[in-house]
């Protein structure tokens, strides 16, 4: 390993296990008068997860000369509407899932009722978080609401779910597949990316532009991975049932281009997120890659 | 009537009217690429309420000198909430009701899923709208932002509903059930106020206080007339299925004070509303009034 990666993994470690504490400390803090409620959104939040939207935010915000300080409010809101977003996906009435980073999900755990209330209560709380933050500018802060929110709505996160939801049992082409993951998973990784790197307001548009290419092929490249895992690995290393989308029947990647197809499309992908942050400098641009190795190497 | 009360209601009138416009208009724009999930949000946004919550931000707006073109928005985001917030109550988990505002409620109509995606991105929309928007200032939005969250979260709507659920079968003395409605109901009324008059940057502790104890009075006045119809009313009248508390043998300010008790206690509220709102000149605070003759005189 050379010097610079070490240095590199360090503050990544560093900055995730911050994030973690600031995280936590923050809960703590928003904490309401129903215990129930309360212990739910723990559990849905806290001790698990990989932090790979938060540590975008980390990443874009260094890429742009924003120390990880002045960002900690608008990772813990991505992750507080990424949690959410899981929780209402494992119900019954969507996919029905029961494992969940190796733990039961968050309905088996406490009930269907007070997990419909946790994801509900868990959006509110992202936007909440960034409302009342001091860090940043007003400016900077709505522009973050506005990315989060154009990321997760009726053109985002929940029309994927909806694509979804109504293609069950149906054939989709590759187009419309990629279209939904785009939507579906893509957005919040974009958003991750935007909310970070509109805390410097003097970007130039090559800079913005490059970051917006970068996110856009590992958000694509997230997907991908995701499907690969699905077929090649068990629910023990994932944390979550493996093998369902074959289960199910459901279009992935890798069913309608095959395993090794997926596989050199997930190496472009790799390349061009590469390519992509070489707009920004080099030692800004480390954490960027970083990422890009985790998401592409991972395991699970 | 005398001249006063006509010009009023024709404010009253025309600001509705000129509301349902902006909002179908605004949810038009804001559509996505799932037509089952738009089909699923116009069903549960457009056509049906008595818009109370809207009109209380431009009452509040017209008291401190804000015209309704310049809170529309904010109206728009406060009906999107409480739209959200009826969706996932009527959800077979929670509440499992089948008719809202006269007609088949959402899951009924789409079926859980799309259901339980509708209430997300209506959450999720009425942010985006704060946001996105072009009225006001940006200071101005992030408090109106910050306003609805704080009632909708943790400290409040979902803290209400998780209060609630975990009394189900359970006895609640007066302060306890108060306190949930509060949260539950009251919160995101006083929200709407808060929304509106947040509007004027120059109001005065005096005026800011006084809207506060008016929204607080009127928000425990739309429970306590919540209670009573739901005794003296029926399921056509009210669009919503009635006697439903007594049949779940849930408590209610009727069940806990009597009926006579309950209505002493709505008129004292009534007359503490009037009282508060006169920290604001007459002709301004005439909206105001108008909502609390209408919420302490509704029959549905």
């Amino acid at each position: 390993m050379s010097f610079a990666q070490s240095i590199q993994l360090n503050w990544f470690d560093e900055t995730r296990a911050g994030f973690e504490t600031a995280l936590a400390e923050k809960l703590n803090q928003s904490k309401g008068p129903s215990s129930e409620l309360n212990a739910a959104i723990e559990y849905a939040l806290l001790d698990g997860g990989k932090r790979l939207r938060a540590m975008l935010v980390f990443a874009a915000g260094h890429a742009v000369e924003t120390p990880a300080s002045e960002l900690s409010d608008a990772a813990c809101a991505i992750e507080a509407m990424h949690a959410y977003s899981l929780v209402h996906d494992d119900l019954p009435s969507m996919d029905n899932d029961v494992l969940r980073r190796g733990k039961p999900t968050c309905h088996v755990k406490f009930g269907e009722a007070f997990a419909l209330l946790a994801g509900d209560a868990l959006q509110t709380l992202a936007f909440q978080w960034l409302a009342e933050s001091e860090q940043g500018n007003v400016q900077v802060r709505i522009q973050q609401i506005a990315a989060l929110a154009g990321a997760s709505g009726l053109q985002g996160m929940a029309a994927g779910q909806a694509i979804d939801l109504a293609h069950v049992g149906k054939p989709m082409d590759l187009q419309s597949l990629a279209n939904m993951h785009a939507r579906k998973t893509g957005d919040l990784i974009s958003a991750s990316v935007r909310m970070g790197y509109v805390s410097n307001t003097a970007l130039s548009a090559v800079e913005k532009n490059g970051l917006e290419a970068y996110a856009h092929c590992l958000g694509l490249a997230y997907q991908v991975i995701d499907d690969i895992l699905d077929v090649e690995s068990t629910s023990e290393v994932l944390g979550k049932t493996s093998g369902k989308d074959a289960l199910n029947n459901k279009p992935t990647m890798v069913s309608l281009m095959g395993l090794g197809e997926a596989k050199a499309l997930l190496a472009r992908l790799r390349e061009q997120a590469f390519t992509a942050c070489e707009v920004i400098a080099a030692p800004r641009r480390a954490p960027l890659e970083t990422l890009v190795e985790l998401i592409t190497n991972r395991k699970s």
